[in-house]
């Protein structure tokens, strides 16, 4: 996708060797920052402290991470050791379990003398899967808001939450790839971006996102989707997905729930685009889904650009406030419209996911 | 109510005969910053710029907002004109045309040689009985919470979005009165806070009072309420009201409704606690309330404290990006489990309610 009107993806290898870019996401929108990965400390970091988020720009990332690893130490003693490193950074995200096993998988068998460059070329080949793969979500995703576009005269209005734009990913994103190929089918559109807190990846990043492409879109707060909703001044949710279990529950950024029940009280169809990596056949759940509570300095603590222009840290509560951080909550799939994966459209019941995982 | 272990009220007269103070509260937690309102402009400015807040406060604030005009003119034109510059600052709360009404009603028939000091008494009765009013809900409200102190061990574990707190009305607060009643008959509580964006009243507000007296309290984004339902841990919800239509739909700050979907969803009690003033006979439903929209910059900018001890706003959203702020939402009257007044616990439906109104 495209910022500054240059094309660019969200991981990328250097040229020159050294490691792998990134883009900061933690400065962003305010600051456009590339950051070199040179080891697996700067990899774990990277995902640990959310310089890079997003469950499958999570995994890709982890795959760079073991093959810079190997380029450190090929031993299986550090293979072992940066699975397990990387493994620790986030603990609700499957496709970084998912990454970390097939990249343990592929090297295990290979004499250490080949394992950094053979894990460096499977890393680029999961990146450019993860691509193709985002990219065919959108097109299954297309064909659900081009029905929208026929209901209705004006834009098709969408509402998102979180950023499961192409920042979440390598390329096109989740949740957004369906309205980055209708926006190229010429389909008129408008997006409604979910605040999100705490970390506020709708505003900071899903709205950057937008805007950067030419996309039509409104900020909002978290509280007013449901508002909305009742007004008719939305056709369809599309989320991303962080897991989803065997039954079609599906963990996601905290306060999906609460749009998913909007949208069922509405009879607004509710979407979840997500890789078929993000299933969990293990789990037959969403309840058994263990949800990272994170640190909370970012409920108390928001992060922006001052009027003179740096980015900084302001205290939004009393100082000695407590305050808790779920980063996920479940959706049940009863309030799921359908899950929009790189194969096709399904409903998120067991036996429609079933052949899928 | 306490600050720094004194008791004190929203709003207080002048002692000197200057005007009437309030709480700059667009600068509490971080400062506790009392506000002269010498003039029937100060008064209007309070109200618009959300110095005060909270439909109770709002309503007692342009009581005296007319009383302070009746000094600068007490003739019938400018009696009307207060009235109609204090009506357009909010146009949702009912409250303050409620409030305005009154003192229109009970100053005309004066002589206005005798105006300013009547509405300055009226306006002092209106905050009396406001302080007695929810004190009445309190004790109301304090029978439910006692239930629910017999269902488990532990601490009942109370919900409350935005502030409807002592800081919104005069005193003892709207939904706070029931916890603040429980907390002095020994029960044991927990609160959680919903931070409530745009304007983070949970956050500033209602985390800064209940700290102030001693109430346990969590401090959550407004994504978390549904996930902490899910997972049981939260015994009740009770939120304050901007407005009540006569079949019992409730409009109150953005984001109330998720919150009533969720408890719905989770079975949990959802209550709304608001003064018999609040509820509008003429509006027989809540979707005929016309509802506020605010600036974007709430949705853009957040204002907090710095490390350096400054109270800054920073941008939080690339500086182009479009944004809406509905400031209320309405919830269905199927979603309340009941409606605390100071006349008793009443069940949200046109016909327990016909009584009341």
């Amino acid at each position: 996708m495209l910022i500054d009107g240059q094309k660019t993806t969200a991981i990328w290898p250097d040229l020159a060797g050294n490691g792998v870019f990134i883009l900061d996401q933690t400065v962003l929108p305010h600051r456009v920052a590339p950051v070199l990965l040179r080891n697996l400390g700067d990899s774990a970091r990277a995902i640990a402290d959310m310089l890079v988020r997003g469950a499958p720009l999570i995994g890709v990332t982890a795959a760079y991470g073991v093959a810079l690893a190997m380029r450190e130490d090929a031993s299986d003693a550090f293979l072992a050791k940066a699975s397990a490193v990387l493994r620790a950074t986030r603990p609700t995200a499957v496709n970084l379990q998912w990454a970390l096993a097939r990249m343990q998988e592929f090297l295990a068998p290979l004499p250490p003398a080949e394992r950094a460059e053979a894990a460096f070329a499977k890393a680029e080949e999961m990146a450019a899967a993860d691509i193709e793969c985002n990219r065919s979500i959108g097109l299954h995703g297309l064909e659900l808001i081009r029905a929208f576009q026929q209901k209705r005269p004006g834009p098709v209005r969408i509402l998102t939450h979180c950023n499961a734009g192409w920042l979440a990913t390598v390329d096109w994103g989740t949740a957004t790839a369906p309205i980055y190929q209708a926006q190229a089918a010429g389909i008129e559109l408008h997006v409604f971006v979910d605040e999100t807190r705490p970390r506020n990846q709708g505003a900071s990043l899903t709205a950057f996102e937008l805007g950067q492409q030419g996309v039509p879109h409104t900020l909002i707060v978290d509280n007013a989707g449901g508002h909305l909703m009742q007004h008719g001044e939305i056709d369809l949710v599309i989320v991303g997905a962080d897991r989803i279990a065997a039954n079609g529950d599906v963990c996601n950024k905290i306060g999906t729930y609460l749009k998913a029940l909007a949208a069922f009280d509405n009879k607004i169809p509710f979407y979840v685009a997500a890789p078929v990596s993000t299933f969990d056949a293990a789990l037959a759940e969403g309840r058994l889904i263990p949800i990272e509570e994170r640190s909370a300095r970012e409920v108390t603590h928001m992060s922006g650009l001052t009027a003179s222009g740096d980015v900084t840290e302001v205290l939004i509560a009393p100082p000695t406030t407590p305050a808790r951080n779920p980063a996920f909550d479940v959706t049940p799939a009863r309030l799921v419209s359908g899950i929009i994966t790189e194969k096709g459209v399904f409903a998120a019941n067991g036996a429609a996911l079933a052949g899928l995982i």
